[in-house]
């Protein structure tokens, strides 16, 4: 345990106040060009945020480290007060999570794809000419009924959207410090996984033995005839939210890494449904089973990740409107924020510091008119990494007692 | 050693400059929807601290990380350089030192209050009804007579204010890994107290012994018929500020606490009076004997635990008014902040960053019209950890060599 973790552990006091972690995944931007030099935050129309932002505390916080660019994992972990270099998530285990999967210590899992291949077992389309989700559903029943495991290893395949899918190993000894199958590119054969250490040799043999064994199944049934293999991981080992901080958390959220995640870390997880209005209604319904509620809108990323400024935009907005919703439940502390930035003209994630504005009957706040990027950087709050983020909401929540005499 | 406390001891060079250190207890608020929604800070009129705000570096601090709010010992200990995480002082030799008591190596203190019990021994008044300062320095002085040793351990009494009073235990062997006899409520008997560890055991023998000897002592003398102690510490072993940063530091505080917690990182101790002006009255008649003057004004901190709006905008106004007698002698850094932030709205300490302004010939500046929280939000110090105040500190007095060639 760092010093920051022992701290607060000691520190932390509970009490009825709830909190409210609102994301919009990839939030932050930086000035574009074609629409004035303005960020979408700053172009958007948001008067309810605008209205938050005069009462709140801004600021902005660094997801992992100055200049480095976070992938959804550590960006959610920083938020929810934990160290992303400390404790990692393998994609594997992510989208297992998000699958409802059951996982057992000791679990290794890989995120697949089904892909194309030409009578020589080269890759001609990496993901299978994106199958439809009922397609790759049927075949890994087909996978599934024809490999049940593989030298004492149990074999668990769970159907994803499109061509993806998700293979878990369980099973003793097993380890997941394993390469790729995947290429990453067309025109060559998946790899061989290697093992990275002594311990990984065996499920190195199992993988390698499930892509044959799985290539022998389905080697007729083009477009799907062959398979890759990515982030092999096994269960993290994570304390829980409600041991570190003496929460009851949800996850509300409509995506499956997001949910998978938060599972991790100890929260109940709700659907979002697939809008800002239908993510509030399920918060107004629930706020108050728990007192820590994550609500993740994820369309102001996949937005910023297309370079679509206006589209971004409008999600901010769609949020914005609906969340007198949100505001009429009156939580104790709300956090807008984003896990990291997703530039329109970068179109993927950066390391930009993220916006973040706190909400509380304690906030203070900072002469601040709307909820930006610029606002922020004159904010509070101040420059801070992710993972103390929680402090500050539990400060504001009043569940953090007093250090020393 | 941390990295931080290595580097400066090595960069460390002596001169004549000398460095003044004004702590108004408690400063830091947050905007008040009473009073327009201004901060103490702002509301006050403050031309003095107004022109040194026109050339000052000015910046905030977080007292021990993100989001915790601070006690006095650690407040203090970060401004004077320490980490406060890594040196806890103990509430009983806090007080300890803060009356004047000789401390040893070895040492162990308790905070003790007289109280008033029935005839079972239940605590009915956990405060003995605010015995006068005098009636509980004649009970401690029959105690005293009484109980001089229990084992071949010294006890040693010293009363404090009212129905305060510490109880010092001398001898070999000691440690302070007990639990409080005050049960924090009354109701209840005294609390037997309890070793947290093997080594505690003598100790805590000691202390249930005492009480009992105590008890039969002042069994007739009610009100203060019963004790309760609390916060038993040993000697902090702390590096004094002599060693680390080559300073001559003195303390010019009124209240125990803060002369006690000076005391231990080697700091002489002046009695600064009651008003601002007795503090730099003390300090102009003592300037030139140091060369590191840490004043305490506590009266911002007591209005702010008491939501006392305007007398904590008096008392900064007040220490305004004094500040021509301190400026007169032109000190060749002046730094004004406080220990930690004590907002009206909360009546408590709080997690708030502190502002902080750095006044010397090479300090830069930033456009800042006045001393205020919003203005320090923008300053060119930006937030930092109160430990690193120290640093700015050394480096605006020239007292800090370049690092590497």
């Amino acid at each position: 345990m760092d010093i920051n973790e022992e701290l607060i552990e000691k520190l932390v006091q509970t009490n009825n106040a709830n909190i409210v972690l609102l994301v919009m995944d990839g939030l932050g931007d930086i000035p574009n060009k074609e629409f004035g030099w303005k960020t979408p935050l700053e172009y958007a129309i948001t008067p309810n945020m605008d209205r938050l932002a005069k009462e709140s505390a801004l600021g902005r916080h660094i997801p992992v480290l100055p200049g480095v660019t976070p992938g959804s994992g550590p960006g959610h972990l920083g938020l929810f007060g934990y160290d992303p270099i400390k404790y990692e998530i393998g994609r594997g285990m992510l989208e297992a999570a998000g699958m409802d999967m059951d996982i057992k210590d000791g679990d290794v899992a890989a995120r697949c794809n089904f892909a194309t291949a030409d009578e020589n077992g080269v890759i001609t389309d990496r993901r299978a000419g994106r199958i439809s989700t009922e397609k790759c559903q049927e075949i890994c029943s087909i996978l599934s009924e024809n490999i049940k495991s593989i030298d004492g290893v149990e074999i668990i395949i769970k159907p994803g959207m499109q061509h993806r899918f998700v293979v878990m190993f369980r099973g003793e000894n097993l380890c997941d410090k394993l390469t790729d199958s995947d290429p990453l590119m067309e025109g060559k054969e998946p790899l061989a996984v290697e093992p990275l250490n002594e311990q990984a040799k065996f499920t190195a043999e199992i993988a390698n033995k499930f892509y044959r064994q799985a290539r022998e199944v389905i080697r007729d049934l083009k477009p799907a005839n062959s398979l890759l293999m990515r982030g092999f991981s096994a269960k993290p080992r994570i304390p829980r939210m409600q041991d570190r901080f003496g929460l009851n958390p949800v996850c509300i959220a409509h995506y499956p890494m997001y949910r998978g995640l938060s599972k991790f870390v100890g929260m109940n997880v709700l659907d979002a449904g697939n809008t800002p209005e239908d993510a509030f209604r399920v918060y107004s319904e629930n706020c108050s089973k728990y007192d820590f509620l994550f609500i993740h809108i994820k369309y102001t990323d996949s937005f910023g990740e297309d370079g679509n400024f206006k589209e971004k935009v409008k999600t901010i907005e769609a949020v914005d409107k609906a969340l007198p919703i949100l505001l009429e439940k009156k939580p104790n502390v709300l956090c807008i924020t984003g896990d990291h930035s997703t530039p329109v003209p970068i179109k993927g994630h950066s390391w930009h510091p993220v916006p973040v504005m706190i909400h509380s009957e304690y906030c203070g706040f900072d002469d601040a008119d709307r909820f930006t990027e610029k606002n922020c950087n004159k904010g509070s709050l101040g420059m801070f990494q992710s993972k103390y983020l929680i402090n500050y909401l539990l400060a504001n929540a009043m569940k953090l007692s007093k250090f020393g005499a």
